[in-house]
């Protein structure tokens, strides 16, 4: 199947394009390059030496991974993107796109008004390539578990749709799960199932969206095959993830920096396991396009200091710099991914090693000073 | 109070800038004037002759109303527009500066993008202005009753929130409400309300949101003391709202062109009550800042049909452009603009006389051609 993935030089982008070549589709990745660019503006860089993309490329190709790039700015260069659209002519765009880091879209109004500017407009060029090119390519997204909230009124999370009474008329209805974003890069992601919902509605468009959990891990088995298709690995206090900080402390032999109580329940997945999803939605397009498909991309649900309690280093609980309840209880349904063959891999001492071994190979790039640097919101 | 009014050229904009002017308020304007470049492209004008914003506000200061412009385009000069706000330091901010029209957002993907792209970092740089600025400046917003789509099983519209009770938990809570636009202009003020729920709870930041329906009419007290304050009058199948449309050829003794059945039912608000409704909520900022306090904006319900029989001509009922049910039932609250102490102006003989009047005095300014000119999806 001929797929494009935009955003294909990211954390999660670059380890599903390898291993959508691995399991025999043509790839063709879009990227502007962003994420590099931002390394730059916060003088953080990923603990892992990655290359650069044509490197990238030239290492795929010596493992038989045909992947070819081009550098577009789809929020800014929507004519050029619809071009290579209509060239490409993919059964599938998996669309990763987006500015990715909640703290990073609070940092000031430069930063919240690029999170907005750059991921709405891109997902909405997105889907007007496709309603002018061919209305059947099918477009899977990455969405967040961040757009529900974690509301206990709501009982446990299902995938995307919400079943209610409607009280002036007791009729039972399905309605798009009611949004509540704790930042503005999560806001994007909730006004991106707007823009989905209407497109589908108006053209038909076959969309899946998944809303991610917390990815931890590093490597996948093909970013492994060569150093020059490692992953990136972000440990910082912006766009390092918290189990993966975690990690890059215990094995650094820094405190593990807890925010508030640590009572915070949240999803988590690998991002071996986001791979393998994104290829099962790709491989599986939803066949009912009433309307949009969602779907959980969860494997199981931990609590913040049960994660630290793991890792068996000393704890640091440090002001929380995040508006979010302290303690909350989660429980989330993943039976879609599940149905079309998803078996989760969950958090064992094997990974953590895996993880673990990684930072310390890496451990000369560890600066400490990034580890502390969220905005407070 | 000092109020800066954005979209202030504009047909609702204009008159409410000068009502507020009226009632003693120092009003400043920001445009782009992009209506006006906007009838260079259609190539479709308004019907009265509308003065240059100098002109406007040359005359309206004739009459001791006191009003100043700044050309400036907000969605693309953010740093211009801060700096605006904290030099004027206004109490209060209404915002009527996105492209308004449904046919104009369906054209193609150029109108569809540009009002995305318009709308949407037009509305997040205001905000954002407001949290640099000022975090206590009132914004009041033009929204739509569009938002809420016209399904029957949701009963009757409420403002802006709907209670349900979750399936899952037997709890009942107050949502806002599911929503289901039926263009790409009304899904835009559809995402403005998740940009107003991030913005309001992150920095509890005073909003209104008004849902207004269908504007009918021409002119308001104010607009009427000069020829050079007259508002723009709009006919067009992009830009003309129906009853305007249908007044101007019931007075050009053209067939009144319903789509479809005529059977779908909205709300209709005159312009001079749009005007007094703003200034209603300008005048008495929301209280309790718990959530963004949403009025509906509308005088009565009638369906297009019964506008249509109430001009006595002759109709012609043609293919519906748009995708909408062909008959629905429809019951809005207006009760909060009401306890603000509004007294709708509903539809009367006299008020369909004054437009018919006005109508036929530009007579020589009528084009045909301009009346069927909405695209289909």
């Amino acid at each position: 199947m001929k797929v494009v993935v935009l955003g294909g030089d990211g954390f999660c982008g670059w380890p599903t394009a390898l291993k959508l070549a691995k399991e025999g589709h043509t790839v063709s990745i879009v990227d502007n390059l962003s994420r590099r660019d931002i390394d730059e503006q916060l003088n953080s860089y990923s603990l892992t030496n990655i290359s650069s993309m044509q490197e990238r490329i030239d290492a795929a190709r010596i493992h038989g991974l045909n992947i070819s790039f081009a550098n577009i700015d789809i929020a800014l260069d929507y004519e050029v993107f619809k071009t290579y659209i209509s060239i490409i002519k993919p059964a599938a765009i998996v669309h990763f796109a987006e500015q990715r880091a909640a703290p990073y879209s609070m940092i000031s109004d430069k930063e919240r008004r690029y999170t907005v500017d750059n991921n709405i407009s891109t997902t909405h060029n997105v889907l007007n390539a496709i309603v002018e090119v061919d209305k059947d390519i099918h477009l899977v997204h990455l969405g967040t578990m961040g757009v529900y909230g974690y509301s206990k009124d709501f009982g446990d999370i299902p995938e995307g749709y919400l079943n209610v009474k409607i009280n002036s008329t007791d009729k039972d209805v399905d309605i798009l799960y009611p949004t509540n974003p704790g930042s503005v890069y999560h806001m994007t992601k909730s006004i991106d199932q707007l823009l989905f919902q209407f497109y589908n509605k108006n053209w038909n468009l076959k969309i899946t969206d998944l809303h991610q959990g917390i990815v931890w891990g590093a490597q996948t088995k093909e970013t492994s095959l060569d150093p020059k298709l490692v992953n990136r690995f972000d440990y910082d206090g912006i766009y390092g993830t918290v189990l993966n900080r975690f990690l890059v402390q215990a094995s650094n032999k820094h405190d593990l920096t807890v925010y508030g109580t640590g009572g915070q329940k949240r999803a988590f997945i690998h991002i071996e396991d986001t791979a393998k999803c994104v290829i099962l939605a790709v491989e599986t397009p939803p066949v009912d396009t009433s309307k949009v498909r969602i779907f959980n991309q969860v494997s199981e649900v931990r609590s913040v200091r049960e994660l630290a309690e793991m890792l068996e280093s000393k704890i640091s609980y440090i002001n929380n710099p995040r508006k979010e309840l302290a303690e909350n209880d989660l429980s989330v349904s993943n039976e879609g991914l599940k149905s079309l063959g998803f078996k989760p891999t969950t958090l064992s001492d094997e990974l953590l090693n895996d993880v673990k071994f990684l930072s310390a190979k890496n451990a000369g790039n560890f600066n400490k000073d990034n580890v502390l640097t969220s905005p407070e919101w």
